[in-house]
């Protein structure tokens, strides 16, 4: 019988019922690695892995054809010689990802607009003021870098909210989510940067991307600009960022990924100014819905493979997302 | 001619001139007193009052017929007594801070969903964890106590973020804005707060609101609730509600309002488990698109009032808003 092993740690037993129903339907038997290891001499038993593979298990799954991991960014799983065999097609789960990590750039946007880490440290030291200069999305201008399932959901929440302009700035241009109000290609970037209120970041990392936003870049910005990254900490120039920070050149910045995570014990970024760090819990795994995603997707995926149909979320190696 | 006295500091050069012009164009003069104080022996010659009046002025200004307030609770302001005659119109201007608020709302209930407070105390202490318990506006169900234009645009951006219900509840069964799913009256609550999943509370302070959420509604809620006040600490048995979230018998509160303001040095609100405290800020004056809202709305209601018309923002102070 074909095989699946499930390698992942954030499974319900209603999850691990959906998939077995889903796989016994398609003809499939699925055995359940929580603990992320498959069995000494068993990895040749498997035609698709579903979670999170150690390289060594990719690799020694010797008749693999589709790996489907359950996280978005894969900058990790691009090289050929990490698999059995060349042919062996990725998948993410990228589509899982863009309630949790929109609802967690809205979070961050507003703690920035309203002050917010200020009013806590002050309500900490049992002080007691009301007036800092407050911002509002409603009737701001927002720079969303990354138009896919992530970028999207944020551009909805923030229109939804009253933004006046949503560009959305990708590769390619391609017809695109109408939450955004216009589309540009990477390529106009340094003409939209000084007018980018709120900068966006939510990029796989690719060549296209790494760098993107430069030390020359972060000089275009307005001195009001805040800027968010909720996709890799390779996009920025970190210790640019830093700088502008803390002369004032920018307003503010809430970072979720940052290179390496977490940062050494010395590193400025556990004290810049103006700067919300937090431990990459964007997207993080301990919201159920995301992991309910995660598992309806890839069970949506397994009807395609079984009946030969494009799968929804392949991944172009070659591409990088 | 017939004149008016705007009493308030948070006035632009442009806000001053919108004023001047729409006054103008009616045929009233206006004077502006920044600092809150009409010159003695003056008080008599205006029509109109709008801005922050102290009780002082109130009285003083014999000729009074409109007084219109720039801030939205009124609780401060129903008594005919304060005023020179019983005749006195009194409008205020929540229509203005629908938008602040709403926004403080979804900040802080994305806070408290997101586990905010403590990864931020995480990262203080230099520690990286990245996985708590996470919970998301998405699907979840918000029970909003007050539906006029701040629970409107609370309603509104709940729904727009996924909410699964909206629940409405308010002093008469009146039509609502199609952000709320259901309306239900005041006495309703109590079959109501058992599923209260999300209480948000925005309402003015009236003998109907006043100790709404009692000891004996603070235990009907599910151990999962979270509640936010932005409207009169006055509405909250706030010893009840600390003893509750002492006790982990509701997941957390955020309180913009308490009685009083600030707490005492030693009140246990400072430190109170899984309670997001701010000093009142959700709608201050800082941010700018208030204050315009702020303007634009007496000049509206100041034609309205130049053509006999009724006045939008009219309170009822017998009703209390």
């Amino acid at each position: 019988m074909r095989k699946i092993a499930v390698v992942d740690d954030f499974l319900t037993p209603a999850h691990c019922d959906t998939i077995r129903a889903a796989a016994a339907e398609l003809g499939f038997a699925v055995d359940f690695y929580p603990d992320r290891l498959l069995p000494a001499g068993h990895e040749g038993d498997y035609e698709i892995l579903f979670g999170r593979c150690s390289h060594e298990t990719l690799k020694s799954a010797k008749n693999l054809k589709w790996y489907c991991c359950s996280f978005a960014g894969v900058d990790d799983l691009l090289r050929d010689e990490l698999y059995p065999n060349p042919n062996v097609v990725l998948t993410n789960s990228s589509g899982a990802y863009g309630i949790t990590i929109s609802e967690h750039v809205i979070m961050v946007l507003l703690m920035m607009m309203r002050r917010m880490p200020e009013f806590e440290e002050l309500v900490r030291q049992q002080q007691w003021q009301r007036e800092m200069p407050m911002r509002s999305i409603r009737g701001c201008s927002v720079t969303m870098l990354g138009t896919g399932d992530i970028g999207t959901n944020i551009a909805r929440r923030v229109k939804g909210m009253g933004a006046k302009t949503v560009r959305g700035v990708r590769r390619t241009q391609k017809p695109a989510d109408p939450a955004f109000d216009e589309i540009y290609t990477f390529e106009h970037l340094d003409e939209l940067l000084p007018s980018a209120e709120v900068l966006i970041m939510a990029m796989p990392s690719t060549p296209d991307t790494i760098g993107i936003l430069s030390r020359e870049r972060i000089a275009l910005l307005p001195k009001d600009a805040l800027v968010i990254n909720v996709g890799r900490g390779t996009a920025v120039d970190q210790d640019a960022l830093i700088e502008a920070l803390e002369e004032e050149r920018i307003a503010g910045a809430a970072l979720d990924v940052m290179v390496p995570e977490p940062p050494e014990k010395d590193h400025p970024l556990w004290h810049t100014k103006n700067l919300l760090l937090t431990p990459h819990t964007s997207g993080n795994m301990s919201l159920g819905l995301t992991c309910d995603l995660i598992v309806e997707e890839f069970c949506a995926d397994l009807r395609s493979y079984a009946a030969g149909l494009p799968l929804k979320h392949l991944v172009d190696r070659s591409r990088g997302y």
